[in-house]
């Protein structure tokens, strides 16, 4: 297979499609008869740059040939895919694709972005239209995986199983919607969802601010990993979906909404969506399930709290709320940390990845810092700390779920010079590792080493001096 | 404050809340009659105490005291907040606010987490009526943030506050729902995508879990970190969210859904809706608001990653074809890992934090495994490698966005031992750190160490063999 793809009308959604094929060692040839496509289209592919090869731990292919056009026929006639994405008006398409089949090679993926129209409608009057298809994309296109393939009666099965197959390739999910319908699938539930947030405005119960609140830090959190149904599957507990029905069902008649059209729940709707459930969830117990979303989420929402943002941000707050200040006392090991291993840092061997035993290690050294003084404030001030060396020693398994603690003593602080040695331990006292780091106060203008400055430099002394009096930890490994 | 929280009626709602108190250091009453109460709350409360630490890097305060009490007066009697969640029956509910209000103290925040009915009607023949509201959580309480706070007009605004502040403490997010309305907010959007989910369904559009997947391969993950308006905003450019309503705006006509009663687009709502976007994220340009959405999408698919779950399956499955097969070569360093640093890597000094030079070197083990025949089939089997000894050596700052690569040496393969020697290095060739990391061949039945069967051994000493037969990479550093 010849791997070109052809992009028609770029913007934000032709110029996520391109990233996607480009970025995934695809040649890419654009063809958009507007003078500022090069340069909208080159914004969104700087941004797919940025974060798409973020999401593997592996390089992604190559990128292939990105070619601007002057022609349609140009930019189509060796493609094996054509997207097109030009404006939500049905005569523009139409042209376009009269164009398109004109150019293309006879066996290529003809797709559409539209988010409105059914292919059926897009294949009127074309001479070849069992190629097109419906392969409607999610903002930001780069990122997002879903794509729904939406076939009409007379698009070939053939053309739907390869397109299903490229875009897989892509790392994109091909959703195939088996039945034409406007706007889809993904795009009806987003516009009962724009409605009902446009009354909530116009009647003044919620501003876009309240309402984006109540998604982000609610159903947005659930929604991300599990949907509506598996959701609600939870909700209904043992007793299945039957039962969430039966409890949930007759809500709907009430008077919540200005949208009163609600379909009957008769027992054989009832008896379809138990049966789909069923099929979807039911190798899991609601136990299982819960466990299931209860791990994503902790995976989901420490991510958040990496970009300090929406729940992430809530629990970086609350966190501060909770750690106590504590007047250094440099007559003992600093307790430097006391937490839980989050199910998010185990491995394929069963227990905590031995980079995590570096995290926890890294997180009790910033405390140590606190002790002396390098808080907050200081590193704001434009001075830190950097490792520049860093070992452990592993000497027993930890497991999610277990609470860990960790005891740091200053081995030396001295100058630029600071060395710690921690020991992590299990609830019961059993000894899990240890560590040494040594670090070196740094400028954060300079990037280069100095001096602390002189309130720093004086408690750093101090410790350095009441945990040098402490017995050596080290002096029990050998 | 008395730390005392009443939960009168238990469950899945009652007993969420009563984990977020219990897990924060209050002392919790329950009243239940429900002979099963017990075990019911005490299902949530295992869930809860599994996963709510998790989201922290500090231990929460020590659990409070949790007292089952055998009447409703010995529960709320010495109460600061007592949550009612008995069924959603309205003659229930008030017999229930009488007896609270005849007991507890005149200062205690009395929460409803009804989700249909207004505050209002709540509290109808009550003779204290102002401390009463609307706490509304959302499934699982114990992990999810937002709390619905809706007083009525006779509510007194003290009570409201002090319910926020409390809220805030417990790490959730009091959203202060300003007019009271059937179902608040959230629950007007779940209700109006679940009544479009039963159409799509009764009319054989889509299953269940197409639905699902639909919402959570797309709007879903946006959704968890913006909400609705503020990811339009997006959508709208440079020029705005008014921009986006002229021309979005009129798709709410098209006959896309069942239901057709859409306010209309009047100047003034357009306006409103603008301008409170502006207020909402107007402190950000559209570009600095696709990279936090980026940035967010970025960590928290990779989070997904850990738990191999939605997106994150995705992702692995898409990265699994990515990855050649590589026939092993020794005849020179093994090049273990080529890859992006992501930006949820990291830290507050601007550069990817310590412990994830160390995950890379343990992905890069992973790689040097493989090579050795030690793969996922191997460790299927029954068999590992775990580290005992990890150093890093940190030479020069890594980035956000930078591409790394790390070449890797054995330097020992011999019976259960296997050490490696890693380099990791900049796109231009710059050294950023060295890593020696000593692992133990195991079994993963017995957990203790063994020599590796018989084709991974002969294996790695023909590497090992191999490898020291090239220069020592550890030389050129000293």
């Amino acid at each position: 297979m010849t791997k070109t793809a052809a992009i028609i009308g770029g913007g934000v959604i032709g110029g996520g499609w391109l990233a996607r094929f480009l970025l995934n060692g695809w040649n890419v040839n654009v063809f958009d008869p507007d003078p500022e496509a090069e340069r909208k289209i080159g914004e969104v592919l700087a941004n797919a740059r940025r974060v798409l090869p973020m999401l593997y731990d592996v390089a992604l292919p190559a990128e292939g040939i990105l070619t601007f056009c002057d022609t349609l026929e140009e930019a189509v006639k060796s493609a094996a895919w054509v997207q097109e994405s030009v404006p939500e008006r049905l005569d523009i398409k139409h042209k376009v694709f009269a164009q398109i089949e004109a150019f293309a090679p006879h066996d290529a993926v003809i797709g559409s972005s539209t988010s409105g129209f059914k292919p059926s409608e897009l294949q009127v009057g074309m001479n070849r239209p069992d190629a097109v298809m419906v392969t409607h994309p999610f903002n930001p296109v780069y990122l997002l995986p879903l794509i729904e393939v939406v076939p009409s009666p007379i698009t070939s099965a053939d053309a739907v199983a390869k397109a299903k197959e490229i875009l897989t390739s892509l790392g994109m999910y091909p959703l195939h919607v088996r039945k034409e319908i406007d706007a889809h699938i993904a795009d009806r539930f987003l516009e009962a969802v724009w409605r009902e947030g446009l009354w909530l405005i116009k009647d003044g119960i919620a501003t876009t601010d309240e309402i984006d609140d109540a998604i982000r830090y609610g159903f947005g959190l659930r929604w991300a990993q599990m949907g509506l149904f598996e959701t609600y599957r939870i909700a209904g507990g043992e007793a299945g979906m039957k039962h969430f029905i039966d409890q949930f069902g007759p809500c709907l008649q009430w008077p919540w909404t200005k949208l009163m059209d609600v379909p009957e729940l008769t027992d054989e709707l009832v008896a379809m969506i138990a049966d789909q459930s069923d099929a979807q969830s039911g190798h899991l117990t609601i136990r299982e399930l819960e466990q299931k979303r209860d791990n994503n989420l902790v995976a989901m929402m420490r991510a958040l709290r990496s970009q300090d943002s929406a729940a992430g941000a809530l629990i970086n707050a609350h966190q501060s709320s909770i750690k106590q200040t504590v007047t250094p006392d440099f007559s003992k090991p600093i307790q430097s940390a006391e937490r839980m291993v989050p199910v998010s840092w185990t491995d394929y061997n069963g227990h905590m990845n031995e980079s995590r035993y570096a995290e926890v290690f890294s997180l009790a050294v910033d405390h140590v810092m606190v002790q002396i003084g390098a808080d907050a404030d200081y590193i704001a001030s434009g001075f830190s700390y950097f490792t520049v060396d860093l070992s452990c020693q592993y000497i027993a398994e930890a497991h999610a779920g277990q609470m860990i603690t960790v005891q740091s003593q200053i081995i030396l602080g001295e100058g630029k010079k600071l060395k710690v040695h921690h020991r992590m331990f299990a609830e019961d006292g059993t000894l899990l590792a240890t560590s040494d780091h040594f670090m070196l106060h740094v400028s954060l203008k300079t990037r280069r080493t100095c001096d602390p400055e002189p309130e720093v430099m004086e408690r750093l002394v101090a410790a350095a001096r009441a945990h040098a009096a402490l017995p050596d930890p080290r002096e029990k490994r050998s």
